[in-house]
């Protein structure tokens, strides 16, 4: 069994790849839960829903979120209601929302409502929320702190950062499985994710950071930065924010106390030696997963990584 | 000011007429709230949303619920995660429905949400909830107690009817602001509406029975029914369950407390003597709301049958 950590878009496109490689049932994603928000009284899972439209070849692959060929007539409307209409749903999409909500309020849990629409939307890795209970980021800003997806859609991250909280992090627990799950995993592999606001969030709860490190199965994380930059999202201004060196080196540093093996792309191949420095292995490949053949590629490698071959 | 009793398409249609008649803002609706329920976790107002939909010009008229060339990409989506559906809400609608049910969540009032939407939609007349309390309007059936709207949505009501029951209208309040338009209205229309689970449930409501009794102004009801039978929905059928005779004069007998005058169809003159043997003044004109013209004809006779000039 193979675990995946994952945050959303970044992660989705590996899963593309991995579910090429590994059966499906052989794979675990243990998902960042920590953008969830409440959207017009929906409970919205920004990233267990991106890997789950991708995997159910749902997704809409250009923009990497939300489902293909989606309409917005609630969205509109809501609008016209007077609603702030900065976090865009779509029609289909907001059918997740309506239904993970109105199980959510009937005392379901957070895991076995992903549980029940991984099968009806027929996908085959399973998928474990990181907590089943509320574990919220937020970005501490000149202006106060907020939510993560308001720093992220609302304001595009274009606001100074003075920090990051995990609200509710201290007293999450996992969620049931996911301890097991890197217990027993013959490789944990740390998707090209952020690694503040995807990875260290799950890493943030309470008793995965020492899973990690007492994981028998060897742990190997892709860098989501290349080139100093990461191909999507605010990674590399948040790790500057926090201090952080916002190169495949400075990943490496987050994920050091539990990582096997670190994948960087080529482009980064400079920096081998200083993530060797570090103590861990480093693997220089083509980390951009510009198409399927790509995406395949790079999940072999980091299952070769981690001294896997299928 | 001029209070309409209303339920559902009937009332909506007939107020298209009084509102090309009487100024809109001394319009005052109150309307039907026993066939609201949740649905996929949300909170719908079926005759409410009717009212509004109409009045603010969006309603499919064909139908006569629901707003005009809506889509359904959100059902569908939840029909394939396992929800049943048979109460079809399209995707501009459910704007309304997810609007109301974060608000009612926040702990505003049925009233106060409404209030907003009709702002929003730009809308006349005010609409008061007959109350904020819950009444639900279920169906005795030999299969048990079902939700009235499942009995006329679910099964077309194709079912036994036993019997009908305001479940939580013996404890409801009326809504602010319904009593006084009682009291202060210079004449109460009754819309052409279900005498059971429309204006019957508004009736069940504490209160607004007495208030109708005690009133000053004329009480004028419109028959919906028409040669035994209504333009649509189960009246018939429910009043011969209940042991009421399914005519004119029945709806008659309904209101006999407190009308001062009914008005019924031509093709229902026959009647006119048995109801004005009840006690009533008895006015028959063409209560068939075919096009616009007819529905303002019917409210002009209406109102002068409330000794109302305009």
């Amino acid at each position: 069994m193979i675990v995946v950590l994952a945050g959303g878009v970044g992660a989705a496109r590996f899963l593309q790849g991995v579910t090429q490689v590994v059966p499906q049932e052989e794979i675990v994603v243990i998902a960042n839960t920590g953008d969830d928000s409440q959207f017009y009284g929906l409970h919205v899972s920004p990233d267990i829903d991106i890997v789950m439209y991708t995997l159910a070849g749902l997704v809409d692959e250009k923009q990497g979120w939300g489902v293909r060929n989606d309409t917005y007539h609630t969205m509109q409307r809501l609008s016209a209601l007077g609603h702030e209409n900065w976090f865009q749903l779509g029609d289909q999409d907001l059918a997740t929302h309506i239904h993970r909500t109105q199980l959510l309020h009937q005392g379901e849990t957070l895991s076995a409502i992903t549980e029940g629409l991984r099968q009806h939307m027929g996908i085959g890795p399973r998928i474990l929320p990181m907590s089943d209970d509320s574990v919220e980021t937020h970005i501490q800003t000149p202006a106060g702190l907020i939510h993560f997806e308001e720093y992220f859609v609302k304001h595009r991250f274009n606001v100074e950062v003075q920090g990051v909280e995990f609200v509710g992090s201290k007293t999450a627990r996992p969620a049931p499985g996911v301890i097991d799950a890197i217990k027993q995993a013959e490789a944990i592999l740390i998707a090209p994710s952020n690694p503040i606001v995807s990875i260290g969030t799950i890493l943030a709860v309470p008793g995965i950071h020492d899973a990690l490190h007492e994981a028998s199965g060897m742990v190997v994380a892709v860098s989501p930065l290349v080139g100093g930059a990461p191909i999507k999202g605010p990674a590399d201004r948040l790790m500057r924010a926090l201090h952080m060196e916002a190169t495949a080196v400075g990943v490496t540093r987050c994920y050091r106390d539990f990582l096997d093996v670190m994948v960087i792309d080529q482009q980064d191949a400079h920096l081998a030696e200083q993530v060797e420095d570090l103590g861990i292995p480093c693997v220089v490949t083509d980390t951009i997963m510009r198409d399927q053949q790509a995406k395949t590629a790079l999940a072999r490698t980091v299952l070769e990584a981690a001294g896997l071959r299928y």
